[in-house]
């Protein structure tokens, strides 16, 4: 856990470091869970959204997308259970009149007890060394199966609660378990309130007719409402899907985790539209056909597992997430959902308008079942980052960074380094090799320090591709081409780079691998 | 002004029935100034977005893009002036309720005394015929002469009021015209008071630490606070710019036209950091580098006009608008500003912390001067949509609605569409050439009604080829591929489709016309 953790700090220090990730407003001392992408951040976000879109939309003839406004009619949110439902229990402390999560300082608390169990496994390991089994030691040993049951029992009852919206109950078992207040130590608590994450604004000016806006907390509502306008302008005959990408916002009370939990975040959304019925053989097409996205950017098929949801969401028949190896844990990187017709049903229900479709082949009308397809693009973004920081002992004992990003997704394809500055020939020449790459890719130019420190700057900066021009080149034409992750260089014309860079870092055959 | 009114109506209307833009929340009856892009309109879009970004950042060694969060700390909107200055002067009818711009209602009243002068230029045409001189008529003639004065006057007065914060002359004035609310014809005012127009929310939970956020105006702020660590962490050195597209939200009171204001908008704007002293040239630049991007694709030279400012904003020394013949007249497309260090210094003052850059060329550190190219993506949007829709008479006296978008920009760039749709080996084979050409650009599949009608349907869409696939291609493996704008129609090898729409929608094809 220990690595993991500098892991991680690494990772937000590298973003920082080389321009993928800043603080919001660091200026001003920054904005809590709020962050801006920097001048690579910026690329590699778009390269991830384009490579979804593309296989989502451009690839998928029944697929279209949309572009719906963050500010939307807010019977939406009523309509979609957010307004009643949308909700954190919350709990004050009396003494500091500090706000916790009632059910984050309940978790925290049994992870205090999961930590005894820890050390007590630890400190049978040193007793019986190399004869220690500890799946066995776990199961068979009263004291940490006492704390196995203690934690069981909280969770089991907080579960409970929470479902029979029991808020009471919350609050007496914080009380049972004398969780103190981390920052004061003070027990004096509030009663648990629920608590919407949605952003409110208001519309207009008009005292009399201003109107309470929410700030769209998913995306996906976007897509229902227009539903029936894209099908028929659209000529959408089922199955067919609508795909978008855009902003969304959550006032969450406890946002951690970088860029992972944000009050700000992007997700790029499908919701796929069929007939009633069908609904478990797409939620296993999607599931599958998600997943083979993924791998397409050789992430490593051991990072990805599904984990099946039991308990399902008020309007879900069928729920899996795509959890991703991030190095804090397997978390959530991506939801594929069985939704029903509920949405649907919902702002039927709530409009008085029919948003049912017409299907020619069995000559009737129906509320389309939908599934839905969702990731958060920043999310992504931390896999995809995370996982490419590496470092690497070289064969002259020293370590290098490198930053092994999926060359479709890079934000800079390739750096031009004249192998000598002050070299006016070997900088011209550099010069017009830029002037031929850029209209095909994103290039740089690096003439600063010796040639070996370029290239660790940019294997850290997640460049693909360093050319070095030197004096043969203006000779014979050909420069050097270094590979960021195997470090080869080979010589070659320079009317080929293109081609050649070209082939490593197009969206079409990186899409090919799914 | 009839006929661009009509043809305004007929843009709307078309933007719908076509799957371009949807008004948002329609399924709700709407929400007044806010829009969804349709699956043509995002892809539209899009392309627009992509257009400028490519040719701004990945063809400028030295600009880069970010991507800052809508959130940012609210001391940032103190430092740019947003929170005293960004304001509208309102007004309330007492009798009913209803709530105008001051400025705006005393804008009618001249609009009305401006048509009053038209009425006297038609009867006086009417009167001289062939020699009537419309110019020598308006600066002879005595009433209009009165008329023109009695504009100026008022504007004049209007205008120094609002500048000297004077909003009891305003209120005055407005009494004097004896001007009525427009909807109930009562002249029972109330004071007038200035009304900020950014959008308020509030962050966090807690009771005591909730922070009062606004969504941001203008997407400038957030390039100005992460400059310094752009600079820095890229390196950059002087000039080099910072671009970047993003919503921007304002509370307009009176937001009309469409999309052309919206209160959820997007822009595209782009800060270029350059030494003090060097404004003038690189206004110069900026102003001409803009222009050819525009002109690049194709909506007519005719279409476009500069408006420099005689009255400056307190951040700039010097501006231009790019204006754009849209259906309801010249308007301002995007701008261009000399910021001066303004904006730096303003964060430097409310933040306490240097935003200087060391010039290593002259040894010494100073605050850049800022010229700024902004453009707003959805009047981008509409200026593009509007010019590109006609109505052609045919040579039979029939006519066609045609879209004319730059095929660069065109969603869907071919159609295919099997010549018989019952015929299985023209659909199959119809399906392959999709396969095979969808990995390179956006196609459709279009299979219902005779071909002629999809043709139509097809040019009405904006999709620049149609491929017809028939008998004879079964064959040869010959497909017709027809132009949108011309109608021709060319016999091609289908091996040749990829190759000849790619050079035509390819954007660096279009970009080499700058």
């Amino acid at each position: 856990m220990a690595n993991n953790d500098d892991q991680f700090k690494k990772v937000i220090s590298h973003a920082k470091e080389y321009g993928y990730v800043f603080q919001s407003s660091e200026v001003y001392d920054g904005l809590s869970a709020v962050y801006d992408y920097a001048q690579n951040g910026v690329e590699l976000k778009k390269n991830i959204r384009d490579y979804w879109w593309k296989a989502m939309v451009q690839m998928n003839e029944n697929i279209v997308g949309i572009d719906a406004a963050i500010f939307m009619h807010p019977t939406t949110w009523k309509a979609s259970g957010h307004v009643d439902a949308f909700n954190d229990p919350l709990i004050d402390n009396k003494d500091s009149k500090k706000r916790y999560r009632a059910d984050v300082l309940i978790e925290d608390y049994c992870a205090k007890i999961e930590a005894k169990i820890e050390k007590e496994v630890k400190k049978a390991e040193k007793r019986f060394g190399d004869a220690f089994n500890k799946d066995e030691f776990i199961s068979t040993n009263g004291r940490v199966l006492g704390y196995q049951e203690k934690i069981n029992t909280i969770l089991s009852r907080m579960g409970k609660s929470l479902e029979n919206e029991d808020l009471a109950d919350v609050k007496a078992l914080i009380e049972e378990l004398e969780i103190a207040d981390p920052l004061s130590g003070s027990k004096n608590w509030t009663d648990v309130k629920q608590f919407n994450l949605m952003f409110g604004t208001k519309l207009g000016a008009s005292a009399d007719s201003a109107m309470d806006l929410y700030l769209r907390p998913e995306t996906a509502q976007g897509i229902f409402v227009n539903f029936l306008n894209v099908q028929k302008t659209g000529r959408m005959k089922i199955p067919f899907g609508i795909a978008q990408t855009g902003k969304a916002f959550r006032n969450e009370i406890v946002a951690r985790q970088f860029i992972f939990r944000m009050r700000e975040f992007e997700q790029m959304e499908m919701q796929f539209f069929i007939k009633p019925g069908t609904q478990t053989e797409w939620f296993k097409y999607w599931k599958e056909h998600r997943l083979k996205w993924h791998l397409s950017l050789g992430l490593g098929e051991d990072n990805y597992r599904f984990h099946d949801h039991e308990k399902l969401a008020h309007y879900a028949d069928a729920a899996t997430d795509i959890e991703f190896k991030f190095p804090f844990g397997f978390k959530e990187l991506e939801g594929i959902h069985s939704r029903t017709d509920f949405d649907l049903k919902q702002h039927e229900e709530h409009s008085g308008k029919k948003l049912q479709y017409f299907d020619h082949e069995v000559n009737e009308s129906y509320t389309p079942y939908v599934l839905e397809t969702s990731i958060g693009l920043d999310r992504m973004f931390l896999a995809v980052f995370s996982n490419s920081l590496v470092e690497e002992e070289l064969e002259n004992n020293t370590t290098r960074t490198v930053l092994k990003l999926p060359a479709v997704l890079a934000p800079v394809k390739a750096a031009i380094l004249p192998l000598v500055r002050k070299d006016e020939a070997l900088v011209k020449l550099s010069k017009e090799i830029i002037e031929d790459l850029k209209w095909d890719f994103s290039v740089a130019y690096d003439e600063k320090d010796a040639v070996g420190r370029r290239y660790r700057r940019q294997d850290a900066n997640g460049t693909p591709f360093c050319i070095t021009v030197d004096g043969e080149s203006l000779e014979d034409n050909t420069v050097t081409i270094r590979h960021r992750d195997t470090m080869e260089q080979q010589r070659v014309k320079i009317e080929d780079l293109k081609s050649i860079i070209k082939k490593e870092v197009d969206v079409k055959e990186w899409l090919m691998r799914m």
